[in-house]
Parts: C-alpha cells; sequence; structure tokens
C-alpha cells in the first residue's frame, strides 16, 4: 500500500514570504510549485526547485490566472487562446527553472479558480488539455477525485492522478462540502489522520452526514501555510508511516 | 557570402499592437520573440511563433528586465539571484510555447536596457551567461559587435553572435553613436542597404566622422515597429539579395 | 435640445499607442479616462487630462478590474472588499493627476466586464456605488440606459447618467443586442448619425426587428481606437450640430 | 521638548502579509503607508488608513517605483515624465482612500531606492518635489537628515521634515553607514532607545568611529517588519516617554 502526498510550493513573492518550503519538502512526496501567475518570482521559484531536488521531491507545475492581487482564487473568464497559451507559458517556465535546479517537471496541478473551475468547466477544462498536450502530453494531471475533469483528460489521452483533500469534509457523494457550510475544514491533526488512513485503507471516507462514501485517490493535498498546517501534515505521513502505507510520489 | 537578418518580434500585449510580425517574418531570418517581461502576452507570442515556424524563421529569446510600464528600457539594478533566475524563466517560457509552436529557441537576444548594460556591465553579463548556461548551453547570445561581453561569453563556452545596427551611425572606434548625439539615427531607407552591403562584403562602415571603421557582424539589426520601418528593413534586404549576398539565420 | 458625448481615452500603456486622444477630444463632451487598472499608464493619463482641459472637455474616471492583458474585459469574481478599495483607489489616482493638470474629476464610468457585470449584478453594483459614495458623492456615474443599475445608484443618491451606444443595435426591449450576435454593431456612419438623431429628438431608436423603442439617455458614447470610429464619431456630431443640438457634457 | 516616530506601513499584498501594523498603529505617530507601486493592495491599504485614523496616527503617502517584485528596492531609471506622473498617481490614489477612510494625507516619504536616490540625484528629486507641488504644495517631504535633497526642497518652498533611523549607525560626517559595512545595523533595542534619547534631546548621536556627531532630526524611524523590530520601536518609544519626550505627528 502507498499513496503520494502533494502540497503547494514556491508561494513567496520578492520580499513576501508563504508557508515553509523547507519543513514541507521533508513532508511531501510531489510538490505542486508556483509559475509565476498567482504566486512566485523566479529566484524563489528556483531555490524551491534545487530544494525539491535535494529531497527527491517530484515536481508539478501549479499554473493559475494571471492574478497576483488575488492569488489565483478569482474566477476569470479567461478566453481558450490566453488559457491555453497561458498554461504553456507558466509550464515552459517550471520546466526552464527545473532543468537549471537539476530536476524536471513530471506533472501539472492548476491551481486555485482554475482548479475549481476546470473541474466542472469543460471549456476550460479542454484548454488546459490542449496546453498539456501541446507542451509535453507526458504529464500527468492532478485533478479533483470523482470530477468530470478525470474523464475528460483520460479521454485526451492524459494520465489522470486523483487527489482527495486532507482537511476537507466530504458529502455522502463523495464530493467536497463548500467551504461556505459550517465542518468543511477540518481543523484536528489526529481526526484527519485517521481518516486520510482510511482512504488509503478502504478507498472510502466518512462523509458530513455520517454515511461512508467512495473517494478514490492516488495523491492526498496538505497545506504547509501555517505552523499548524504543517503540523498536521506531518501528523497525517506520520500515520500513513505508522501503519505501513508507503508514501512515493506517483509521478 | 551571406548575413543574418534579425528583428525584435511578438512585442503586442493584449489589446494593445506593435509592429508588424507578418510582414517582418517575410523579411528577416532570426526573430527575437518578446517573453512577456517587457512586452508579449503568451497568446500573442505563441501565434507570432506559429507565424516563424511557417516561414521558416529561427527564434530567439528576447529576454528583458521585468517592465512592461518601461518596455524594457529603464535601468534595473537588478540582482544576481534575481537576473539570472528571470532569464531562465523567460528562455523557458519561450520554449514551451516554442514547442507548442513546432519550433525551438535557438538563440538568446537580451532587450533594451538589459542589452546595453551587459554590454558593458560585467557582473549583469556573467548572470545572464549564467543563465543560459543553467538551461541550454547550447543556445547562442547575441552581442553587440565589439562589445567586451563578446569576450565573456566566448570565454564561457556560448556560441556568440555578434550583430550591427542597419539604421545606427558608428563611431571612428566601430561603437554605436549615442542615439542622443545628432545623426545617430539613419532615416535613409537607400544609405542604410549601401551601408549594409558594405558591411557584409568588406567588415566595415563609413563612421560619423567620414573615416572607414571596422564592424564584424554576423547579423543584422533591423526594425519592423512602423511601416518606414518596414520598408527600410525591406531595402536592406533587397539591395544584399541583388548583389548575390544570401540571407540566412546563423543558427 | 442638447446631448452629451462620451469617449474612451486615456487608453494607451507606456510603449502601445491606443486610440486618437487628440482628435477624439475636438469631438466629445466627456472623456472617459483609464486609471490605469485595464489601460493607461500615469503620464499618458496625464497628457490626455491636460489635453482634455485645453479643449474644455469633461473628465470621468474609467474605473476597471485590475487586468492589463485583458484589457479589463474579462469577467472577475473580485470580492466586495477589495471592488469597492480598488474603484477609490482608481478615482484618487485620477483625481490626483486631474488636479496636477487643472481640472477635476466630475463623473465615474466602469470600463468593459465591470460595466457590463455593475449593469445587472446588484452585490457587484453596489459595491462600485459604497465606493463613490466614500470617496465623493457628487460625482455622477454613468450606467447603460434601461439597465437596474440605473435605480440601485438614484436609490444611494447618486447623480445617474444614462447613456446610449451610437453604434450598437437595440432590442424592441431597448436592451442592447448581443455582440455575438449578427448585425449587433452598426458601420454605417450616415445611418448611425441618423439613429442618434433620432435618439436625441424622440428619445427612441430603430430596433433591430423593425419597431420602435424608447431608449432615454442623456449621453450617446462613441469610439475612437481606429481612423473609421473616429470619423464615425465626427459624423454623429456634425449631424446632430447641423440639426440643432447642442453638444454639452452633462458634468 | 518632542519628537515623531515614523514607521512604514501597509505593505501586505493580497494573499502575502507584512508586518504587525495593528502593532505599530499603537507606537508611532505617522504612518508611511504603501500605495500600491512597491507593495500594498487598496483593500489592506484602506484598512491601514482606517486603523490609523482610529489610533490617530497621521498618514503619509510612502511613494515608489512601479517595482513590486523588488518591493521598490532597486534602483530604476525612471524618466521625468513618467516619475512625476507616477508619484501624483500614488499620492492621489492614496488620498481617495484617504478620504474614505476618514483621515488624510499629511505628507510623502519616498521608499527605498527612490528615498536613496533623490537623497543626492537632483535630477529625480526634482520631479518628485514637482509632483508633490502639483497635487498639494501643503504635503510636507521627509527627507534623509543631512541629505541635499533638504535644501532643494526647502527651496521649491515644500515643507522639509528631517528623520533619523532608530537603528543605524552613523559617520563622524553625521551619514549612514552603508548596510554593507559591519556594524552599520544596530540590534540592541536598549542601545538604540538611549541613542534616540541622545538625539532627541541634544541633536547628536555617537557616529561608528566613536565620536559625537550633530543629526537634526524631526522624526524617527523605526521598523515594524518583525517582532523583534516591533519590540525594539517600542522600547525607542517608551525610552523617550520615560525621559518626558513627548512623541506628537509633525503633521
Amino acid at each position: 500500500m502507498h499513496i503520494d502526498l502533494n502540497s503547494d510550493l514556491g508561494e513567496s513573492l520578492g520580499a513576501w514570504h508563504m508557508g515553509d518550503d523547507a519543513a514541507m519538502l521533508g513532508i511531501v512526496t510531489s510538490a505542486n510549485v508556483a509559475c509565476g501567475f498567482h504566486a512566485g518570482d523566479a529566484a524563489g521559484i528556483l531555490a524551491t526547485l534545487r530544494a525539491a531536488r535535494e529531497r527527491g521531491v517530484s515536481v508539478g507545475a501549479h499554473v493559475a490566472y494571471p492574478d497576483l492581487a488575488g492569488f489565483g482564487r478569482r474566477n476569470m473568464d479567461v478566453a481558450s487562446a490566453d488559457l491555453v497559451a497561458d498554461v504553456i507559458y507558466q509550464i515552459g517556465a517550471l520546466q526552464g527553472l527545473a532543468k537549471a535546479a537539476g530536476t524536471r517537471v513530471a506533472y501539472v496541478k492548476p491551481h486555485g479558480a482554475l482548479y475549481n473551475t476546470i473541474a466542472h468547466d469543460e471549456r476550460q477544462a479542454r484548454d488546459v488539455i490542449t496546453a498539456i498536450r501541446a507542451i509535453d502530453p507526458s504529464l500527468a494531471l492532478v485533478v479533483l477525485a470523482g470530477s468530470p475533469l478525470a474523464q475528460w483528460a483520460a479521454d485526451a489521452g492524459l494520465r489522470v492522478v486523483a487527489e482527495a483533500f486532507a482537511d476537507r469534509a466530504y458529502t455522502a457523494q463523495g464530493t467536497l462540502v463548500s467551504r461556505r457550510e459550517p465542518g468543511a475544514v477540518l481543523h484536528d491533526a489526529e481526526e484527519v489522520a485517521r481518516r486520510m488512513l482510511q482512504l488509503v485503507r478502504e478507498g472510502t471516507v466518512q462523509a458530513i452526514d455520517g454515511s461512508t462514501t467512495r473517494v478514490r485517490a492516488d495523491s492526498i493535498c496538505v497545506h504547509g501555510d501555517s505552523p499548524g498546517a504543517v503540523a498536521m501534515a506531518r501528523a497525517v505521513r506520520e500515520a500513513l508511516e505508522r501503519e505501513g502505507v508507503a508514501l512515493r510520489a506517483f509521478a
């Protein structure tokens, strides 16, 4: 039994720091590295990529809408010609920095509003798929477990990696409870660790209504943007390892 | 006898158009394509790269300081860690788009203030050289003919391509007359064409003081940002071809 | 009988030029001046403001989403705290430049996607209204004739100015025909001039289905981003003046 | 006896936090508030301005070069037309937000590389002075004590406020020791507090060579970008108050 742990890294910007990349690179097996559109300056990204190589952590392109002020979290109605090219641009930039750092980009994980939008919006989903196929069809695409995007990407010949979110509640249908709902975000590290163990072992999580729902995931997303988040990520890793689950990058 | 003609392309930005890329791709043999830092949005860059591939025009990365408002023409004191990473980022982004367009990046030509600075400033010059070597040491570097940069880059193992400027006056020492001096910029297409013919045939140009000075160049830079500039570029090309000089990309 | 003519100006950006501000300032009575979020650099805006003062043209703040790459034409889901503050920031910046140019900001006209969104989206509409009231409640708000925004703004105590679009077709209900529909944009200057004369005289336009529909407008929006657009704007002005309609800023 | 304490605030950007504005607004009497060019988003700036008004802290425009990636710390060769307009734009934007927050901009303090450059570079200094006079000649200008800028600004009719830096070493000539020199930055809060007490009482500081040098300052700049910096700022304030020095905004 094995699983991948992924997290968002490289999100500092010039004088502004975000997250504890060094700590997280000791915990996760895959690093979603910012590409400069929602976060990340080139020098900071390069430093994160070098650290990822040193720790043997797999690297993905964390592509986003062009929106530093909104951290890529705001929906933007980007036309297809722009979205395709913007995604290629970001992957290419990260590939260049990865080469300089002695590593390579193994997958793509869209960020924030783009991630949420393409999980369900077919037009933008196909734009991202088109971009990946145009620059490197061997790149895997990390998708929300259970989303329509998984099928669209697979149909287009991409390798699809489904992910679950460690600290999020699920509905009985296996979808994420909206952040606007009470109980959507879990804060207890022990509980989160237990849930992820069940996810890996049984392919299920306990839904917010108490029922058991199927969630098939090849990777678990953990956060690292606060000391509490890092501690939770570490708890998940330790619980999995303690129970004999190997942590291994999918890529 | 042969020579390369290069020009700056892909410099539109969203709703703002600049230059006549289609016309220039029918004239030049090498296209210095903007990388998004001084000009160029990803979709526009991609369109220019596709057109370059169709016309068989060689592609270079026109890397710059991060300064859209100043079009990369303002000196910026960028620290080495940032400059190295910014240049890698831009080359990588263009490589990604070039791959999607069915072509590849063959060389690097810094733009504007960065071009002028590294011609003489060793610290920033070495940063650009370091960046190129880190991402792809086979990339040629286009430099100002006669500048110290040529030697620094050659010493570092890069292929160096010296360029002359079609519409600029030269001093008796073979350097460019500053734009602040009268007569620094030439406007007569016939005269410019004659001068470039002499440059290619004899390796000399007539200096502003009437003397003849040596300028060794593998490429000639022509502009395309106005109808007059396109006409001048075409005149240079036609004069060269008429006299049996082959137009051929250096890369 | 009198009417206002307004147009979008100050939309150049650094090395990129857009529109013929000098020509348009000889035609219109109100200038919607870019504030740097979708277009406009400070020096260019200042130059446009000085020219507006010299020509006696009224000035409005053409506020927008923060999106240079998309020219403010892409829908963005900006949170209220950000939208309110972004609009205040833009108006304030333009007020400062207007003061330096010897003029003042008399009204606000949102641009592009923000304009279209707040015509119907109450949440974002109220954010823009809140921003205007916070910085200067005496600023008029230019709105799409017939849109719900007119009522929301009036209820909040703002002076509301309804505008019609010279080159756009109208439905029988008095709303704009979507640009995606055939016939949505008119290209014949004579026809446009005739239509606007009818609008001013009778408060009606001929709808796309041939019926006559009521459109009450205090201002007519004309474009100036191409030689053809400038010619059409001039034709509209001349037709109105010829028939005794005075051109007069509403502010 | 009284003195002003000033600090840089409002320097967060979207998702990125910087400094502890709430704590600093309980310590300083003047807040240099970012204007969006080196740091600060409109909503964050507005929140800082509201807090400044609540605490009765005076507000200044912390104008900068347009360089988010470099936090305004990189020298940029900005042309006069651009620099004048950029400074007006920033002051105007902050005035607008200040009005919405129920306060007003009382002074201008350039930031980072712009601050350092205009202390000695007459061309850029005159551009900043021109900008201030164009938007509001009653705005005070905070300058490095002992710099030529003080005279240029006074000659132009501006109110000039000289400032000293709490945590910096001074030469025997009363200028700042370069940060590149050892001992340039002081880290002991007690020592810093003692030095500032001497500065206020006697108009002198002990220079790095042990001599006593004259430094005439109306304001003391303290930092707030780390818990240690906040503690040092508080120590300076408490030492001054304990010895009967009143803390009072100059504006």
